[in-house]
């Protein structure tokens, strides 16, 4: 029998906005299988906003995607197959083999997870494997090390977090609840500000649609904030900046709002200063188009810790992560929010979707 | 017999840069000792950067001065008649008596330093008194804390700050060469290069009046930059950001570079936005005039920390300091540079001279 797979394959590097059409959808055969290899057939994978930055071809915190090959990234896979000691066909595992149906990998098995091809860790049976994409996967790992790690909250502070109703933002506001904090969320529309206060439990949760963002965000936060923990940037940053506390933490994790301009940013940054230096710093001074000197006196003033921080440096203590957390997760005190999208051939329209924040909850793919 | 004190008022607060214009010296009689308090004979008072910011009228981590009211700030004095148990005529303190001949104060001794207008601390009589303005005072604890707390500076790791004659930046340097690091400074001018190398002992001093600048830096950090002790803010730190290594430090204690932008933006900030944003946005992201996406491209990528801090908050340390600092500077293993300036007459010149990179080593004023 010869398996057909399929992959989605990056064709072109975006310029801006993510489009369908900078995708392919490829056919190929299976291998077979060599001595030590399992076929792995994926059940899910997952579509995370960082992928953004990797389809820019820029030396960046995770890799960028090749082109013309399958796009990578954490999946759930059954194994098929296995010419390997360590796993049997019918066993479930967290592979990082990417958008496509089947993979074929030698595999390193481990309690942590990996982003090389080879690292899976055997699921527990008893949780829902998408999860592991999610709430108990990478993002939820993201939310868990950078809050409590960077962020150390404490009993009464004020802990904001942006894409509120999305994995990453969900765990934040779940665990600083846990915590003992006063917890606001930003989200895009009503239905998800709704749904984070009722569902996640959030004391606030801001609409960053609307025009009076920025005043309701102070209102929400009437003692200020002492975490930011930032995965957007953009016009939320510049809400958060006058509102920071003294002392106050911001673990950064992400950008998606600057995403789309990182390209454009790494070939062309200071351009303008380098033709017309003098121009250039009076728009820049005059009417105060850099906002870093105000970060900067911010940062003196108020002592703030800004942190950035890449989750695969800290895997190591993911295992310890799934102890504490799939009970919290089964007992309900953490709540879940899944966007499962089926059809391998839908993921360039669900990660575009993703970028422009229309997709509620953590997206994967089912294939 | 009726004293006649000698003081400098700021009398308007500065617009940009500052000018001797924007001071004014006043004399009025000292008032007579009442219970418990000491009269104060200044011998120096210290001239330092973060001043630029407490003229102006915002909320800063130092409270700004009042206007027509003595400047504050340390002062080594001698205490000339005492009503206090706890001094005696003829003792040498530290205190904050600012720039004035003579000062009445009701004290509190401590063997800390403190800003307000109390607490005095006795002088070692084996110390050269002026020492406890800069290598041994404010500014050097400042750089010892800045450097040893977040910095963490490890054998072999590269370390850059500017203004490195400065009481600050050469404390910096011969802290970090202590430890084993490869330090280079940045100065104004080849004089003060060569003596950062020559004196202090960096491995390399990049002069940033040079238009090679950022490209000397790059050739002085082979290795990359770990540790950026960052207390001048605009056109170095553009030069620093795409040479820092992953997990970089950067302390932020000071920003002089934009100090006299500090009274504009604290008014206008994001004004442009505000009146004409579609335009603002994109001056902003169509000629990166906007620094930010980039600072939070390396924060993630390269994880780094960048963390304010204001010393007065760990004044508590201050004896620590001493008691590890004296006896090096004593051994000649950690070396001074003092810019003595005579006459209180002198020190708004000194002051504008100082803001402008003019002078040379620690500036004090000899009363």
């Amino acid at each position: 029998m010869s398996l057909i797979n399929q992959q989605i394959h990056l064709i072109k590097r975006p310029a801006g906005e993510v489009k369908p059409s900078d995708f392919k959808l490829v056919e190929a055969p299976v291998p077979a299988l060599k001595k030590g290899e399992v076929l792995l057939k994926t059940e899910y994978f997952s579509l995370d906003p960082y992928m953004r930055n990797r389809m820019n071809d820029l030396k960046s915190y995770a890799e960028a995607f090749k082109l013309n090959e399958v796009l990578t990234g954490h999946s759930i896979c059954r194994v098929e197959e296995s010419n390997s000691p360590d796993l049997k066909a019918g066993d479930m595992v967290l592979a990082s083999t990417g958008w496509q149906k089947y993979a074929v990998i030698k595999p390193t098995l481990s309690e942590t997870m990996g982003f090389d091809e080879r690292t899976v860790t055997k699921l527990d049976p008893a949780v829902k494997p998408s999860l592991y994409l999610g709430t108990l996967g990478m993002p939820g790992f993201t939310a868990y090390h950078g809050l409590l790690e960077i962020g150390q909250p404490q009993a009464g502070e004020t802990v904001v977090v942006a894409a509120a109703t999305g994995p990453v933002g969900s765990m934040v506001g779940q665990l600083a609840k846990a915590k003992g904090c006063h917890v606001v969320g930003i989200a895009g529309g009503p239905e998800k500000c709704r749904y984070a206060i009722e569902h996640f439990g959030f004391d606030a949760c801001i609409d960053h649609t609307s025009k009076t963002m920025a005043k309701d965000l102070k209102q929400a936060c009437p003692k200020g904030i002492d975490i930011y923990y930032e995965n957007v940037g953009g016009t939320i940053f510049k809400a958060v900046l006058p509102l920071l506390n003294a002392f106050a933490r911001v673990p950064v994790c992400g950008a998606i709002q600057w995403y789309n301009d990182a390209a454009t940013l790494a070939e062309k940054s200071f351009s303008f200063d380098q033709i017309l230096p003098r121009i250039a710093a009076f728009f820049r001074t005059f009417f105060h188009l850099d906002q870093t000197p105000l970060i900067w006196f911010n940062l003196i003033g108020k002592r703030l810790k800004l942190q950035g921080f890449i989750i695969s440096d800290h895997y190591k203590g993911y295992g310890k992560f799934l102890k504490e957390t799939i009970p919290l997760v089964h007992s309900g005190k953490i709540k879940v929010k899944e966007d499962i999208v089926k059809g391998i051939e839908n993921a360039p329209q669900a990660i575009a979707g993703l970028l422009r924040g229309k997709n509620f909850g953590k997206l994967v793919i089912e294939v």
